[in-house]
């Protein structure tokens, strides 16, 4: 009988985005090329961010209910779009309901193209100020990766998948996620997409970089 | 008759800050190191956080209205600290108390020994786990930096200057401060340590560095 001593898979990191927050649309134009510097494999993990908000007793973002915050939010977001060239313009809808693409995304979270499905659903909300709960904006992203939108969205709105979503959320919760992004190595959580580089520092076992 | 067409004083970055307040802490100790290497001046702006978050509707801090976030805040401390090499005790009492040392802070702002006065109170708050709304706490960190602790004291203690510390306060309102630390370059608003590096980058006329 041997007992593992050590964990020997290869290191990881538990993303959960909601894609109408604005914070997770930077962490995912950015986690692929920034996992794969660091070798840091990404488990994605798409949840529903309004129904934890209202568990916490927030009725909408907090960006919404706090006038004083959200007004900073749009300049914020303005400059990190700039500092990261991503492209960027102020969705009028916010939060945008996101229901369809999230259940898309919990299909397809193994799947390669989860990276670039993200993408261009984020590019529709966050670039191009479109809404993306539609079964049109979804197929339009799916049809860009060369994939079958219509058999996925199908498999995407099976109960089995509906469930998952509502089970992702739940879990979600369960594991004291307050926003989105979140992070989680092992146990360890980091919130918000500023700390993206240390959550992938500490998946690769470096040290956090500060100044 | 000439029109000043550029603003040719020397870069500036306003700092503002609260004693009780942990990611100020991270500021504080930073802001010196990394504003002269940016050759940027510090303005320092003490205000009282506390009214600021009552205006706003929270009694107290968010950190300890909202459990999920607040347990998270703590885990995420430990670990910033260790990145900035900064030691770091979970102070037991939060958010303290720091009338009298912001009082001093209003009174010496353009002072040489502000910053490290600063370093000295935050130090008390959170590395040492000790009040910091005291005479004898206030005394003991001017006293380290071999200043006339008690004239400085009764001086933070006149009229004048307590009424300079609440319109300080009224003025963080007013410019739509809704947390701290919070910095100003010009009208453009940064808030949190996170965003310590942009704002002095903005100072310094550098494009801000994303990765």
């Amino acid at each position: 009988m041997t007992t593992a001593l050590f964990d020997t898979s290869s290191p990881a990191i538990d993303f959960w985005f909601d894609f109408g927050s604005n914070y997770s649309y930077l962490s995912v134009m950015r986690i692929e090329a920034q996992a794969a510097r660091h070798h840091v494999k990404i488990r994605w993990q798409p949840f529903l961010l309004g129904p934890v908000f209202q568990a916490l007793g927030f009725e909408t973002s907090p960006f919404v209910l706090q006038k004083e915050k959200g007004e900073y939010v749009w300049q914020d977001m303005a400059r990190q779009c700039g500092k990261y060239a991503l492209p960027w313009r102020r969705p009028s809808a916010f939060p945008r309901r996101a229901l369809l693409p999230l259940r898309v995304a919990m299909l397809g979270a193994d799947e390669p193209w989860i990276g670039a499905f993200c993408r261009g659903i984020m590019r529709l909300n966050f670039a191009q100020d479109r809404e993306i709960d539609s079964p049109e904006a979804v197929s339009e992203v799916l049809m860009q990766q060369g994939l079958p939108a219509q058999s996925i969205i199908a498999d995407a709105l099976a109960d089995a998948n509906k469930l998952a979503l509502r089970e992702q959320t739940e879990r979600a919760r369960a594991k004291g996620v307050f926003g989105a992004p979140t992070f989680f190595v092992g146990a360890e959580m980091f919130w918000g997409n500023d700390r993206l580089d240390d959550a992938l520092a500490c998946a690769a076992g470096l040290p956090l970089a500060g100044n």
